[in-house]
């Protein structure tokens, strides 16, 4: 059996409930090392028992299932077999009273459907599971984020004055399909004024002299995402533009120092807060509005996952957790420059997962 | 105010509850035209009350929000100003007392959050105003349709000894995006035996000789989608794949000529689980195993929505309605057949609005 049911396994024996149902595409894909479930529609849970584990999933899926997923037995479901006659008949066999639910996952609907057969409800996630990465974990993201170096060096080539903010979107994606990988997210592509808004919906904008460009793009590598951030200017810079680059940059090293410093007592439990704190509050004292997102998040199976590096957060950083840290300004009808990197937390310093120069660069 | 928003504030004084919270990312499309949000997180909800409506979202969308959607008041989320403080401060102002809330979209957090501010929830969708498509949709999902063929007989160029299921996959996007759309998911491309898994995950294999190639792929245009799928073979086809997929396109005519039959009572209330009963029975018939998904779905904002082809589908197809009818067959080991359209139901017959041949094609 594969360690990290394992671990599951010993939480459920050590826990009120005696079985868990996973619904959440990534911890399925986490628990399973099978990554063909769409997020967007149910498609699967795996429903893991004190002693076996069942993967419930449609026709569509099954002869991939049986093929590649060792450890679950699989129950088909269908319109004759539904997923609720077979949770029935599961809980029935295991003599399951106390199930444990992803409650941040499954839907109300979902939920009354089960309450109907099994009344003590809990909520249990293998969320807590993924927030610290193993060694191949770390590689794999790391490969995901040196072919995203090698691709935002490769697309600053193709900028030039008239091209679309999708077209440069489009070669993004396919610089990174011609390797073998895939996107973790549409690329977000955003010219001039458009790099005000922080999640920009990539359009049909055409490039001009001095032009703020920001590239917001990750590679998925084997089910692993990275996430990175630049921002180019096309032209000759002005004082505005200079000025808010640098603070950003700025910003961004305060973060990290915050996580390298060695003599602070934080060292071992640096409060993922206390990094966004620093880097919002020296945007907000050179007079720019505070940070509109948080300064980062954790990433893995999915771009964004635990921790969060925001001003409520409670995660506290350890080592082998693997986050972004990309501080932003953005000013409406001038534009916007974010900066964002993937470091994964080591002793005795973070590591840059991301290598990409980060100092003002002008094409 | 915009017409959708207007159905859905009329339902709203004639029922049970006095708003609405909206938090599906279709329907959020729907009622205000704004389509960045991301279906994998939640990013926004809409909030209508009889008088008033309001889109809740975070700084990252609050500039796009401002500038592009009429007829709702944004309120910004934020760490310090939380959706739950945002939902406590509308629900006391508008008095609300019963809220319908999307049951299949809402999570059980999320539910048991809303419930402490507001003890009356009931279930409410707008998907029901979705079901039925006007002119311009249907012109809309038409054109992508139309573009969808246009791949299809672009791709059968590139179609050649040796060629990867992704590299395939990869021109397929590409073409797309040239042609300022998108695709509606990713494309699914399966040689020879990868055939037989009905959602085939796109790989590395190369494609050899006598192998069939199943392709089914979307397009997305003004956040409108299309699906089709088509089955060719590679080189001279042997009796059984031909007989298959003689099989395969009978039923589809026959689940068509139940939508196109003036004659019969049912002309008024076609009930969709007919429509897949007349395509799995005929394949059955044949001697071959039922099909292993739904004999076709609703598309429209979502790939796949209401109404369902399916065996226990409760729903009946009328007038204005858009779907596809897509019957398979998959044998283990050996490969799958699958023909899959788009039609939308219109007054004496059906029309389809993917026209690319459905006949055998070897290549």
């Amino acid at each position: 059996m594969n360690g990290r049911l394992s671990k599951v396994r010993h939480k459920l024996i050590h826990s009120r409930f005696n079985a868990a149902l996973i619904s959440s595409v990534p911890n399925i894909t986490y628990l399973t090392n099978f990554s063909s479930f769409s997020k967007e529609e149910r498609e699967a849970y795996i429903f893991i028992a004190k002693d076996k584990q069942y993967i419930l999933t449609d026709g569509r899926y099954s002869q991939a299932v049986k093929t590649l997923i060792s450890d679950f037995e699989l129950i088909e479901i269908s319109t004759k077999f539904s997923f609720e006659k077979a949770l029935k008949r599961i809980s029935k066999k295991h003599k399951i009273k106390k199930l444990g639910i992803e409650e941040d996952n499954l839907t109300v609907k979902e939920h009354r459907m089960i309450s109907k057969h099994c009344n003590d409800l809990y909520h249990y996630t293998a969320d807590h599971l993924r927030i610290i990465k193993d060694k191949k974990e770390i590689e794999t993201i790391e490969r995901a984020c040196s072919l995203g170096d090698k691709t935002f060096n490769y697309i600053l080539g193709k900028i030039k004055e008239g091209i679309a903010e999708k077209e440069l979107a489009c070669e993004i994606e396919l610089f990174i399909k011609k390797h073998r990988a895939d996107v973790s997210f549409p690329p977000i592509v955003a010219f001039g004024k458009n790099s005000a808004f922080p999640h920009h919906k990539t359009s049909y904008q055409r490039l001009k002299t001095k032009d703020i460009i920001l590239i917001d793009f990750g590679v998925k590598i084997d089910s692993y995402c990275s996430d990175m951030t630049r921002t180019v200017f096309f032209g000759s810079p002005n004082a505005e533009y200079k000025k808010m680059y640098q603070t950003v940059l700025d910003a961004q090293q305060k973060a990290i120092n915050v996580l390298a410093n060695k003599d602070t007592p934080l060292r071992r439990s640096i409060l993922a807060k206390k990094v966004d704190k620093v880097a919002r509050d020296y945007i907000i004292s050179k007079n720019y509005k505070t940070i509109p997102h948080s300064v980062g998040h954790g990433i893995g199976l999915e771009v964004h996952e635990a921790p969060r590096l925001s001003p409520n957060s409670k995660d506290i950083l350890k080592p082998g957790m693997v986050f972004t840290i990309e501080p932003g300004i953005y000013l409406p009808g001038f534009g916007g420059v974010r900066i964002e990197d993937v470091v994964v937390l080591e002793e005795p310093c973070p590591r840059f997962l991301t290598r990409s120069s980060r100092e003002l660069i002008k094409l």
